[in-house]
């Protein structure tokens, strides 16, 4: 009996968070080692199953894993590389979708199906979700001169239009996207899927943005900082204490608080559980960027 | 990290409860210790809150507890004693209701909203939600001859309109239920809570219907008994083995299913947080009367 | 047949307040000889049970009336007096809050019950309807100097969440409510009918209030004024043809014409269906303030 | 005040009636003296606004009254005889629609308005609303054999959709009908305005069906009969009691009653409010079939 | 088959109309040649429900045509002429209403209904469509003084109400409308249909008015002015170039495009089908004035 | 302008097809040809914008034509071939669920939103539209006996939900469902896609289904049959007129007919537009089996 009044308290303890969150949208980036090892796949899709049940509505925008350059090998494609970045051409691009969008996606809404929730899954493409402009990154050369890259078929966002997102939520159904978008010419673009669950909560005024990473969130000198804001991440960045590949993701949590996000979090995909942790203890996880 | 992990894990060993009753009725007799002790008070108004954020609805008809008595004794009311049964006369009516809906039914009110919920307190007057009428209780006199006893203004309910109740629950609101009903001449009736509860989860079709108790459950020997029928139950009657103050509730339980309802419990409101461990663990508590 | 279409005419002549007044909300602060009398009661629920029918929608709020001071008086309670004010301790403020929301409001609920309308009984703490905050009244002291008096439990209103009172509305039931309310600390305060049916009015943007007295209006000289405005009344106070206990009726519908209320009434409750002549007849009754 | 009193007194006495009828349809053929008198064209608009705020639904069929024949002799139409009975053809037909549609109809609209209703006039070719056949009048020749008379263009209405009154209904407007209907090989017909408004009547289930005629009502031996049903009525047919035009009209009522209406009334529209007397007086007046 | 194909080709080259007008509203005047030639009327009934089963709403506002002349005639009504204007006098009006509202009317909504939609033929009466004041026409007497001219019962809309629009629309109807108003004083008026059409499309912020006329549109020189705005018809109105009866129909589209109606199109009647490739065709027909 | 009238009258011909299918659903089993021209794909794409357009809800269900082929060879995967069918192994599983529903599939979703629709596309995974169970091929040995053959990952359809395409056809989507399902054990299974369309046509009562083929329909002696049903097939199949890869496509429809489709049709997918030439024209296409 103690047993089961210790889980109850358990659940107890969660009971201001469903009061907070009650009706509110989280929208998570799920990618990674989440996304990879089994066991945590098995509990994220848990995580979303019961936050639906708990009343609030997950949307899912999830990246592509390593079974990307598994198909890329497997067809010999000769991928390009200009200045260390690979070059997404056509041929690329369509195996970047089929397994994002075909493969990796229906196994999310399997899982999630398996757990009890009800998931569709789309991708940019579906229900004129979200259209991209072709990307062309900056770089300053040697002389100093910024000079544009072109990748390819990378895009970013430029409109979302969330009435299916709407549609689907009012009916129960947890939607869950593939970070791929069409141009308004006809091309199929692969977008950054941070910049995409970014764009996508900005445009539902989402109550939170988590993004799963495999690091317990942002390290300054090795600890772990649970609080930031724009200033403190602007001063970082110009000490080089935020650096690499975790600038794309602070400036991602950056934008989206412009675009109406309330909170943003970039959390520790590898413990398990961790979406729940975020969202429903008091010491929530990971760094918080508000 | 651990200790949030366990957390976690206890509040997702809940989904399939969650699973299974988002959206169900769970109508709940509280009453007893659990009215009375301070803790248990707090416990109880903190899983009828949670089983609401968690998609549930319940609704609470509640007893009267030694408040009655007390308030009859500073009256120096007389009441008048047939074969050791109280009459509740119209004084004694009068002061019974105006301490079931005017405080007892209020302090529940107030501690739910407290922890968090919207609790509205009805009593059956309101919205016409029960009617009863007069109930002479039956029994054999020396010579075996059937007669029956006039105990004044109680009443048992013969009509239940749930409208209120369906109103109250679309719009998120906890009704909460004192059991006194007039009857169809106007008269103020006081009325069992197990049985107005049992009326109430009847009239709702309800997907449980939970007695608080104190005690264990039914027990046989001494030993508690999870799970019984009609017929086993008609047994331990016969053989004594089900007595006293237990046969009503048992018979509430087996009227309710007649009714509609789908399960009913007897369990120890003594043991904090009884009600949410009866919910949404899988061993339960209690007795089962199915 | 004269008789018939005589009285057929009368329904006419209610015609244009039809018109006016549908799908429109009135308060009622309900009181004093019109609830005491017994055929004043009848007629006053035969009033409300009209409106509704008549596609009005009435809100009451009811005071106490000599029931409180019996039931104190019976239990021989030590009041204290400060300055001719009594105090309200806790356990006066229970008698007070059993009396009006265990006996007199359920008394209020039968009888429109009775008469054929549908309504359901409230206190300010059900469905979180009214929060007061305790009251201290000012006064000059004999220097003087102000001074402000604690009456113990006493509170004033200041905040109304009408969402119950709308649920109520849109499906038929008449929303009785007792002048209890909590403050955010959990305490229990005795708030004055007519300033919370004015808080209530005001929430509700309503058509009319209508404060039920013992008086014919406001008297000037012995006269009735039959139209009132605020520049009037100060007119009056400074002068001290308005005093007593008549300062705070007007002031509270003055208050609640600042907070959206189009139009308060000053009545006289000894008069049998005074709330209709006002509702449905071209000279009205009593005193309008607007 | 006492005539105040008496004024209330009145409209309470129909407390019973707006409880029973509230959300209820009633259907009024409306013509006769009725429709010709100016004080009782007067006295039926307010009837009809009256009932609509009231929250009970009115439908009004009229029939043509004297400006048909009026304008027919202005025209000098040649209307050929056959046995008494005027051939409708094809001048005279549109004679009659455009007096009943626009002229009468708009009449009974404005009118209605200027009492301050909402009020669509509808022919039976708006909407689909009804459909008729060709009706051949049948009667024994003076050998006894029976005969068919054709008189052009009368129809009887052989379907009914009610969509076009449900519509209006449900958002606050009264129908206004004129008895003229397209059959379904696009010839307009002129139809019984007792006999369209029993189909309309039956086909909207209605709650009463109310002829207003010339008449205190059914006569026998010069006594107005105020209850009757079928079996009555056909003893009475047989004797001849009941004979010449309110044979038609008695049919007309129990076709009514057979279709699923609960009341039919006939009852004297030379009288004024006489459709309000009925609805909201305990004697009623006129004759009841039921 | 290549016949079949050519069909759909035609019907898919509609498809960018579809797009663009789906769900809005396009007001039609009705009149002219297109209400008398047989054929000309099948073919509008035809338009008229194809656009309804397309996704577009159409109303209809129509005017008289010749058949008010005849009956003036055929009664030999005395119609005073001043400076060349009948003057409407009572008798004249009532006949006028007939026409309009009691047969011209029908006879569109039979039309169309026959087609298979489903219409509901309204005056500016019903439902308080719109209420009209006496209009009276200006002009310079020979010393050049504005005098004003008293035509009797003709008057100009100054009130729409479009809720029985709505109520209509939502439901599937189409509405027809014949252009005759009551003013507040109760007295019935004749309305211009056109600028009884452009007050309707105004109240609805159409996406488009439609005027059928027996001409091609708005010749400048003989030769057909495709597009025109404010600007270009105020030049033409000086230099002469668009005078007499046209005047009246530019000046109506002028207004109706201030009152919120996006585009206003003036169009030959005398073209089968002349709405269908107003709407449905690339190059459209006759006049744009936006 | 004759030109103009001549596309008009084509799209009025359409007229009483749109009053047939207004508010319908028609389900189309989309392959062959039609999905591999470049021409007949956008002529299919705007078929199915069209009918939207025209308030008819289309659902596409495609096939997967020669791309699945080509990545199978280009990844030289070693597929099993028992008695000449291609065993589904779980990489070729793999392998096209990732062309079906990673590429065909948002290939359709593309091509819609280019021509104006809004199409969003799933997979039987997706809201658990549907699940399958494995399907064992069975066949005759030489012995006579009746042998089963587990082809692998193919399955047939067991179980349809259709509350996911009730949900996006209320907001105005198209789904374009890709014919991949999961069995209960979470396997993914390979199903024929004609008959997913046909099992997801009786989900619906859909009052079409429609089979896009390389054939013009049912040829009989080479003839073209455009109508059959139940027993004209049984005999045909028994006769050896239908067979080989026919007879399942008319045991798909006859299943339709069965589940409750209205109306079932194979059609010549090589022809441009066929399905509109189906829908819109009085003499159809292909062969109907009802």
């Amino acid at each position: 009996m103690e047993e089961k009044l210790e889980k109850i308290n358990h659940i107890l303890e969660a009971l201001p968070y469903l009061i907070k969150y009650s009706g509110k949208t989280i929208v998570i980036k799920y990618g990674g080692a989440a996304m990879v090892q089994e066991d945590l796949r098995a509990s994220f899709a848990e995580d979303i199953v019961l936050l639906k049940y708990l009343g609030i509505n997950p949307v899912v925008v999830h990246g592509g894993g390593p079974e990307i350059n598994q198909l890329i090998k497997s067809l010999n494609l000769n991928t390009q590389f200009i200045r260390g970045h690979r070059v997404t051409d056509e041929a690329t691009m369509e195996v970047v979708e089929m397994v994002l969008t075909g493969k990796v996606n229906k196994q999310i809404v399997s899982l999630i199906q398996e757990k009890g929730g009800k998931a569709v899954g789309l991708s940019g493409k579906d229900g004129n979700l979200a259209y991209a402009e072709k990307f062309l990154m900056e770089f300053e050369d040697e002389s100093g001169k910024v000079q544009s890259l072109d990748l390819g078929l990378v895009g970013q966002v430029n409109e979302v239009n969330p009435s299916i997102l709407f549609t689907l939520q009012a009916e129960g159904f947890i939607p869950i996207i593939s970070p791929v978008a069409m141009s308004k010419e006809g091309q199929t673009l692969n977008i950054n899927a941070d910049t995409m669950a970014g764009a996508i909560a900005a445009s539902l005024k989402a109550e939170k943005l988590i993004l799963l990473t495999d690091t317990p969130g942002i390290l300054i000198d090795g600890n772990l900082v649970t609080g930031l804001n724009k200033q403190l991440i602007d001063g970082y960045i110009k000490t080089g204490d935020i650096s690499g590949g975790m600038i794309p993701k602070v400036e991602c949590c950056l934008d989206a608080l412009d675009g109406g996000v309330k909170r943003t979090h970039i959390i520790d995909g590898r413990v398990a559980h961790s979406v729940l942790i975020e969202v429903l203890t008091n010491q929530g996880i990971g760094s918080l960027i508000e």
